[in-house]
């Protein structure tokens, strides 16, 4: 890929210096063994074979496991962290998923924090020692934020993320920063700056994006847990290409205060940070820490709403004791997913069905047709002209979905304030009635549908270059409800043949048909997408979550 | 004013047709006497001259009193709602403060609801039979929505504003319909259509706008409680104008849904809508009935905030008890109140101070010259063209203060997309620093405050084609903080003489200071405003009011 490698000759191109930093910081010791020449497609089993074993138990804990560990002084933060940079530093190696380490604040913070629980005998807060990545956009005070944008390169910023702030206070360490593709605005991940990152399941494939260098990372466990961003699918949908968790929250739980953005002042797609972990737990370790420091005595665009943790939503023992009710949208009507997405709808539906505390409803039948139109309305209301300024400021060679988003989109164009006014009314117009769908699920004396079970993506991880039907994930981010993502198979081809019998419903229906080759797909990670409505973020990230059936 | 009158020779005319549909709506039996020919410039006193003792007794009821003799059966619905009747036909002759009556629709209501509380000897619901008034532009099912708008006569809408409909779920009966200003950007009260609504307690002053057929109602006790609408300052000026209590909410507490709309996808500012009471008492049922009939399950755009009238914000009685803290902007820096407002200011600080369970904080300096500039530029970021071309179509002159704001408006610009972006940028930024001042009034061991006292308005209940500074209150609305207004005193000359030793801060202060003239306001009511953080509604209209101190 030449856009790749424009500035590979010159020695002072900021392009080679941001990998040279990169590079530096990925030094470990002892160093790394060189890797086999013949890596397998499929890389999730190697770090076995190439870290001690005691850095695998630990870098193997969930994030509930590891504060535990930390709290009752059986791990110290600095081997915690020690393993996790090593860790990182191999996973880069395997997919190129990681922008820089931290390696020695990270060392000194850890070290403060082991010397502080012997002087006191006390952890210094619940995530005392826990190793944290951000997606490399998410701003820490006194680094480089770049957003992948060439021409950004050397932009140093002067604070920090309030919510990633939040985490630190808790005693969580920052430790890696993690890749994320040109303009942030892909379902894969792959930049000028820095290449290609690929699936630890299979590198053939993407992990996913915008926030596919969390994905790579927390799925080879990397990193036990991580912030990533959502306008569009890009927590949940890298999230589920590689076999995580991943929650894209309701847009005024989480502060963006702190944040550095390219986009001031435009509100009508919120764009979120969220949490990304190899456990389901890890989400709400996250969410919790950062609710629960009231971010809205500072942030003024949050309602004050605490992490309801205890909330029995079913009334459980009581007297009006009542099931979990689980609408189902076995598509949206226009794209019909991949046999091994029906097969992931179909399994978990039997599975829910023998629950005899859960009730099964069929989502209605609902129009999503306006969803993308809205959605990229208003997201290129500038016809992409800030991003696109940016890349030209770069010299970068634009990445064929960039190309594909930013110049072949039917919706994007230069829109007049009234349009977007306009828009922003039919956006609102789309919210009432999905929000009236919803609630007609119940009736006078029964419950509406608690949360919504849907597909996540068309299919699995997409070769590099072809993801491009986000309807299954944007379609909440249009609608601002909190969505989880969480895996459910992988592809098998022997269950999961193509189907000869398609008939398809229009020409993308075929397009993305035509895409799915069982052979490609091999062990791919299948994930499902759980969606509740707006502000019940800890309906799918706690009470509710349905992945360990 | 000609502009009233431009078509009154025709009969065909839509302003003559709306005027005769007022008349016809007002007609009550028996009829009510003719009025004497030289009224005084206070009215408050003639209802009591005309109307009987029982009337009296009922219309002069709180909005709790009232719920509570209605519950127990000491008033039937119909003689409550036959008295307000009577009671706002007056007031309409008095101060001209009503669009229509709703005799009809309003007597068969409360007739249904005597029988029911006949049949089953109880209520049907919190609120039964309570009358409420609501300004124009709040959609009634079935009704004509002009927005004051000449070219919009004849205009049925045909939803029920949601939050207007779980009044009426609650028992209450919609039976007044009031007047607004041409635009509803003034604040004061004259249309084309409906002619200048005047203040009851000095009728050659406004009752403050746009809500101001609601507070001049109001105020002659011509309906215990109503709905009006602020983004400016539309609720809190007018009631602070005519001694009633109003409250704007934080954007998101109650339902926009089901209103019609003359600006949609316009959320740069929003717009609310909120209750004004002869109590602070009825500020609260309002938001409590609303609130607590759960909207956000139909309305997703609502956080799903009960309202917390349980909530003990001072931890009374327990080890971490602490004070009221108040804190006090005495002025906005840019122009200073007239002397009434500076002495109810200080008379209130003072009473204040003596509450042993109240501690005093001077709001520190705080730029506040770019409130009016963000505000005006994101309201007027069309230029006014859908307002100057609603007018254009009705073929209505402009009243002066439409002139003065959307013709010589500094800020008033055809903005591109991308100002409006910058600009929502600046307003975040301006959030953001004053919700760190306010924060900041706390220290480690000590809370911020709780609330803030400031001037509502720079001045009395101006004459008409006066009202020109918004800034103390439209702050809160570029904020979106909740706010009340409450009375405080009335104008006296004696200890409110003109300021000789007055040093103008700048030409809008001079120009403002010339407006006072002691004689030309006496007895008109002073006001306060009480704001809290977005969000925190209750402690302005329920725990924490200080207004009857």
């Amino acid at each position: 890929m030449s856009a790749l490698q424009i500035h590979a000759d010159d020695p002072r191109d900021p392009i080679q210096e941001a990998r040279r930093r990169r590079d530096i910081s990925l030094a470990v010791e002892p160093p790394l063994p060189d890797l086999p020449k013949d890596l397998p497609l499929n890389v999730t089993s190697l770090p076995r074979g190439i870290l001690t074993a005691r850095e695998c138990e630990i870098t193997e804990k969930t994030p509930e496991g590891l504060v535990e560990l930390l709290a009752n002084g059986h791990f110290s933060a600095v081997e915690v962290i020690e393993a996790f940079l090593r860790r990182a530093a191999l996973a880069q190696r395997l997919v190129n998923c990681v922008t820089e380490l931290l390696p020695q604040a990270a060392l000194k913070r850890a070290k403060w924090l082991d010397n502080y629980y012997k002087e006191h005998g006390r952890t210094i807060g619940p995530l005392h020692g826990l190793p944290i990545s951000v997606k490399e956009h998410i701003s820490l005070k006194g680094w480089e934020v770049n957003f992948s944008f060439v021409a950004r390169i050397g932009t140093i910023v002067d604070t920090d993320g309030l919510a990633l702030k939040a985490m630190c206070d808790a005693g969580a360490i920052p430790f890696a920063r993690t890749t994320q593709p040109q303009t942030l605005m892909h379902l894969e991940t792959s930049s000028t700056i820095y290449g290609v990152t690929t699936n630890p399941y299979n590198t053939m494939l993407t992990p996913g994006g915008s926030s596919g260098g969390e994905s790579a990372l927390i799925a080879l466990r990397g990193s036990p847990l991580g912030f990533g961003s959502d306008t569009g699918g890009s927590i949940r949908v890298p999230a589920g290409h590689t076999g995580i968790y991943g929650l894209k929250p309701t847009s005024t739980r989480l502060s963006h205060l702190g944040l550095t953005g390219i986009a001031g002042g435009r509100e009508q797609i919120p764009s979120v940070i969220g949490p990304m972990s190899t456990s389901i737990g890890g989400l709400e370790m996250l969410m919790k820490t950062v609710i629960n420091s009231k971010m809205w005595e500072v942030d003024p665009s949050l309602p004050p709403i605490e992490w309801r943790d205890g909330v029995d939503w079913l009334l459980r023992g009581s007297a009006g004791s009542r099931k979990l009710k689980v609408g189902i949208m076995w598509d949206d009507g226009l794209v019909t997913p991949h046999p091994p997405v029906r097969r992931a709808m179909r399994e978990t539906v039997e599975k829910l069905r023998k629950d005899p505390d859960i009730e099964i409803v069929d989502w209605a039948e609902f129009s999503m047709k306006d969803a993308y139109e809205i959605w990229s309305t208003l997201i290129f209301a500038d016809n992409g002209e800030v991003m696109l300024n940016l890349l030209d400021d770069g010299k970068e060679e634009l990445r064929p979905l960039t190309e594909w988003i930013f110049k072949h989109n039917p919706h994007k164009a230069k829109r007049s304030l009234q349009e977007v006014w306009d828009w922003t009314a039919k956006r609102d117009e789309f919210r009432g009635k999905f929000a009236h769908a919803w609630h007609k699920t119940g009736a006078v004396d029964s419950h509406p549908i608690d949360v919504l079970l849907t597909p996540l993506y068309i299919g699995p991880p997409a070769k590099l270059d072809e993801s491009k039907y986000w309807n299954y994930s944007l379609l909440f981010n249009l609608l601002d409800y909190p969505g989880v993502s969480f895996p459910v198979t992988t592809v098998d081809p022997t269950l999961d043949p193509i189907d000869v019998d398609f008939l398809h419903k229009g020409d993308i229906d075929l397009e993305t048909h035509k895409l799915y080759k069982p052979d490609w797909y091999k062990d791919a990670p299948i994930s499902l997408q759980l969606v509740a409505r707006r502000f019940e973020d800890e309906k799918v990230s706690n009470d509710f979550h349905i992945s360990p059936i």
